[in-house]
C-alpha cells in the first residue's frame, strides 16, 4: 500500500490526542482513525502494531514539547545569569500550558510503562537523553550550576509539571513564577 | 442489604490493586469483584457508584502512603537539623518503593481527574490538605526551612516520585540519596 508521509504524521498527531484524552488504554487504531477523521483501518496500514505506533507518538511527543532552537539562540543573547535560567524555566513552565496535550500524552505514556517493559525500555532511553541534553546545554551555554543543582532543577520542575498538568489549584499558577525564582537562587548558589 | 466493613475494605483494597495496574479505564465494579475473589455483583452493593467508589479509594490511598505516627515520634526525638529532614525525605523515598500500588494508584487518579472535574476538585482538596499538613509540620516541629523552601522540596521529591514510579532508569536508584541530602542543604539555608 502506497503511504503517504503527511497522513501518517496526521494519524500519529491524532494518537497523541486520545492518549491525553482517553488515556492508553483509549488508544486503539478505530479511535485513531476517529479522531483523525479517516477511514477504518487507515490506522492500521500505517503502522505494524500498536508497540509501533505508540514508539513513533513518543518521538513526536518529544518534537512538539522541545524548543524551537530560533527562539533558544535569541534567549541566549542575554548574559549567563541565574536570571537567564529563571527565564528559560519560566518558559518550560508556560509550554507545560500551551503544550498540554503533548505532556499530558507523555504522562499517559509514562504509566502504561509500568505494564509493559519494551515501552520502560524506550522511554527511559528518551527521557534520560532529553535530560543529558539539558545537562549538556546548561554546561555548554557557560549557564551557572552544577550537574546535581541542574539534575534538582528537572525533579522540581518534573513534579511543578505533574501539579500543573492534573491538579492546578494545589500549586496556584499566581505562585509558580516566585516558586521558579526561589528554586534557582538557592539551587544554583551565588559563584 | 447487611454490609460488613472489613469486605468492604477488602474491596477499596481490590480497587486500588485494579487502578494500579490497569490504569482508571480498567476500573469497574466487575474488576474489583474479580481481584477480591467475591461473587459478581458485590462491590456494587458496597458502592452507590463508580464515583463512590474512587472517593473511597482516594481517602484510603493516602491512610496507606501517610506514615505511621509512632515511627514520626520516634525520629523526632532527634535535634531539629538539616540532616534530620533529609533523613524525613530519604523515609518519603523509601515509602514510594513500599507503597507502590498505592501511589501508582493516586497517579492514575490524577489522570482522571483531567478528565473528571468533580474528582479534580475532591482530589486538589486532598493534596491541597495532604502539603497544607506537611507544612504545619514542618513548622510546629521547628524544622529548618521557611514555607516555600518546604514547599519546593515537595516538589522536587514528586518529581523524583514520579521518576522512581515510572522509568527508575532516568534517576537511578544509587542517585537518590545524594541528590536528597544536596536539595536539603542548598532549599534551606543555614539560619
Amino acid at each position: 500500500m502506497v503511504q503517504n508521509p503527511g497522513r501518517r504524521a496526521a494519524l500519529v498527531d491524532a494518537a497523541i490526542e486520545v492518549l491525553a484524552r482517553e488515556g492508553a488504554r483509549g488508544l486503539t487504531f478505530r479511535a485513531v482513525d476517529a479522531e483523525a477523521g479517516v477511514p477504518k483501518g487507515t490506522a492500521s496500514n500505517y503502522f505494524a502494531g500498536r508497540d509501533e505506533l505508540i514508539r513513533q507518538v513518543s518521538r513526536q511527543i518529544h518534537r512538539r514539547i522541545a524548543p524551537d532552537p530560533a527562539e533558544v539562540e535569541q534567549v541566549l543573547q542575554a548574559p549567563r545569569s541565574r536570571e537567564l535560567v529563571i527565564e528559560l524555566l519560566s518558559w518550560v513552565n508556560r509550554r507545560v500550558a500551551t503544550e498540554r496535550t503533548g505532556y499530558l500524552a507523555m504522562l499517559e505514556l509514562r504509566l502504561e510503562a509500568t505494564r509493559r517493559p519494551e515501552l520502560r525500555a524506550e522511554l527511559t532511553r528518551t527521557v534520560r537523553e532529553v535530560l543529558d541534553a539539558d545537562l549538556a546545554f546548561h554546561r555548554d551555554a557557560g549557564l551557572p550550576g552544577d550537574r546535581t543543582g541542574v539534575t534538582l532543577l528537572y525533579l522540581a520542575m518534573t513534579g511543578l509539571m505533574l501539579e500543573q498538568l492534573t491538579l492546578p489549584g494545589v500549586v496556584p499558577q499566581g505562585e509558580t513564577e516566585a516558586l521558579v525564582a526561589v528554586l534557582v537562587e538557592r539551587m544554583l548558589p551565588a559563584q
